[in-house]
């Protein structure tokens, strides 16, 4: 348990989409310069990098030593730390942990992935390695094809219509049109998603996050002083949890129980209660991960994750606005830079540096990142800085 | 820093080599059980993975999450620390950091690497990416080759023989005959290495550390009652240090500055002096990288490292025996396991369970662990616990 305070202190960001003139070390230095152009007193005691298949798509390990090579950094600890697609949020994790028990002081956590230099047969590949090798994999199913089965499923079960489906991504293009790191800023109809390629029935195109490249970085430090004044954001709790590791091993496949544990353990590290947040960045890989894991932090009951979206609740400008940069269906999914993006727009919407985005007087919120089929899910509770 | 004690309580090895009938997730679960064994009063917090090439040789990620779930250990917090062949050593500093600070209570660090489903040019694909994509792989030079460039410099720059060389390897395979869960138990002669076949000019097949499957489990923890009586060795140190990432990069090649960096923390960390160690497990990839880090550590002086060796200091009954059980050279180096396998060896030594290897009243051991041509290097001191 964390015993010192832990502030994320400035952060650095890139467009998500493609970026064919850059490699996965210049997208990732881009993202880190930024950051630490917001903290010139400052060196990161460790860096450390969230990242799920640089292996695959860029014939790349170690990318710890060679971020802290190419930052002028040599010496600092560095490693890679991966989750599938909570790489990001799982690295955050490890740089809380030991900045907020005071193993170190400071630490630069760098989320990136380069997606767009492989095939979209090999992304695929690339992405089934969440899943088992030796038994999902082998049976031919896809990442898309077991989000695929959950949302039959639930929409079955839970009387789910087309139109309710689609509305987590309609909020999230709605909301990417004004954000600038967002890979698709543009509004979409719910018409638009029930029309579109189908991808893995009944998940369309338009339920699915899109393939992209992006960084993200953030700077975690114990000092208060290390951050422009009025641009500190507190840590007030994460964990991480895992689930049964593939959906059909599960009791109820509609019940994240990753997200519910990491959601309840980093509340309770936080001391808060749920309606006191006022805005969070949940992971929406696929509409109805949307869904479920509205309803597994308890925003919603079960089955109205969707329905609740639909109905408003969700929206900016209401109770609880979500993905308040347009989340993982049109802000962007770079698998393992995801978490860290996530952690970069609590801290700009509690800093008031949202711009367009902004949600008024945001106080506290908290971030979602899955990997797998919430098969491990890292969550992140964020507050203003007194 | 960390503030409290932090011990090994138990440990769990599978032999290293062909384990064609295996998958990478039964690896690590024959190596975490066993080590789980020694502790069945304990469930670990977190289960840290090091491994660096799941991706491509075993078209796998997310293996936290995998193995927590195949030890039936669903919920605990999971994810894989990667930094290349350093991969095992840095996973465990992770952990120590976190055991230590207070963060968590207990941590089940596993190494594990299945190599040998790869044919030998896709192993030298894998082991390339400790190097960067897109200088030192694009220009077509293979991890050998950065090696055997090194060793050419290393010889006529320190006037050392082909002899002197052979002698890690040497003694890393006298140690070996012994040790149950080396890859090669079989003594050579300095003239078997030097005749063994050409590799990468002047390394030949004797100098650099075999392809092998393995995984090597141990058992963190804070609460010194959770091992058995005289069965925990305490943690007194552990450092992580970057260097220039690639050799050409360097103003001086044969200083082998991570590895210096690293254990000057650790053996401060430890309030140790380097004539106190008992037993050293040192990083030798390939002979030349086992003499200067020899020399980085300052047990030898600059150009002495394989001198040394060859005039007997380092066999077991001497001053400072190194690579007890053999060394990457002989014990094997199951690449992202390597680091967990020299923790385990110091532990069971410090324990007195290291039977026919066993160095006679062993107090303390340090373990160096290298990612790259010493790019990462990790170091960690031990001491038999009160």
């Amino acid at each position: 348990m964390p015993r010192t305070k832990a502030y994320v202190s400035s952060v650095g960001l890139t467009n998500i989409g493609d970026h064919w003139e850059k490699s996965i070390l210049d997208l990732a230095m881009d993202a880190a310069r930024a950051a630490l152009k917001g903290n010139p007193k400052a060196k990161p005691d460790q860096i450390i990098i969230g990242n799920m298949f640089s292996a695959v798509a860029a014939s790349q390990e170690h990318l710890g030593a060679l971020v802290a090579d190419g930052l002028g950094l040599t010496g600092t600890p560095a490693y890679k730390v991966e989750a599938a697609c909570s790489s990001g949020g799982t690295a955050f994790n490890v740089g809380y942990n030991l900045v907020g028990s005071g193993a170190i002081d400071s630490a630069l956590v760098i989320g990136v992935e380069k997606m767009r230099d492989l095939e979209p047969e090999q992304v695929s590949m690339a992405l089934a390695m969440a899943e088992s090798a030796e038994y999902t994999q082998f049976v031919g199913a896809t990442f898309a094809a077991l989000n695929g089965l959950l949302a039959r499923y639930y929409m079955e079960q839970m009387d789910v219509s087309r139109d309710e489906l689609s509305s987590i991504p309609v909020l999230d293009h709605a909301n990417a049109v004004t954000a600038e790191h967002a890979q698709f800023r543009k509004a979409i109809t719910p018409e638009v998603v029930g029309r579109s390629s189908m991808i893995a029935d009944p998940l369309r195109l338009f339920d699915c996050a899109p393939v992209g490249d992006g960084a993200a970085a953030v700077f975690l430090t114990n000092n208060p002083t290390h951050g422009s004044k009025g641009k500190m954001a507190e840590v007030l709790g994460g964990a991480i949890s895992t689930n049964d590791f593939s959906i059909y091993q599960r009791d109820d496949m509609l019940d994240f129980k990753a997200t519910k544990n990491a959601f309840k353990k980093a509340m309770a590290q936080a001391g808060m209660t749920p309606g006191k947040l006022s805005l969070v960045e949940i992971h929406d890989a696929f509409s109805v991960v949307g869904a479920l894991s509205l309803e597994a932090m308890g925003f919603s009951k079960r089955g109205r994750g969707s329905k609740d979206a639909k109905d408003g609740k969700y929206r900016r400008g209401s109770e609880l606005p979500i993905n308040t940069f347009g989340g993982l269906k049109a802000r962007g999914h770079p698998v393992g830079a995801t978490g860290v993006y996530q952690i970069a727009e609590a801290y700009l919407q509690l800093t008031d540096q949202a711009g367009k985005n902004q949600v008024d007087g945001a106080r506290y919120a908290a971030t979602q990142n899955i990997g797998g089929v919430d098969t491990t899910s890292a969550v992140h509770i964020f507050g203003r800085a007194a």
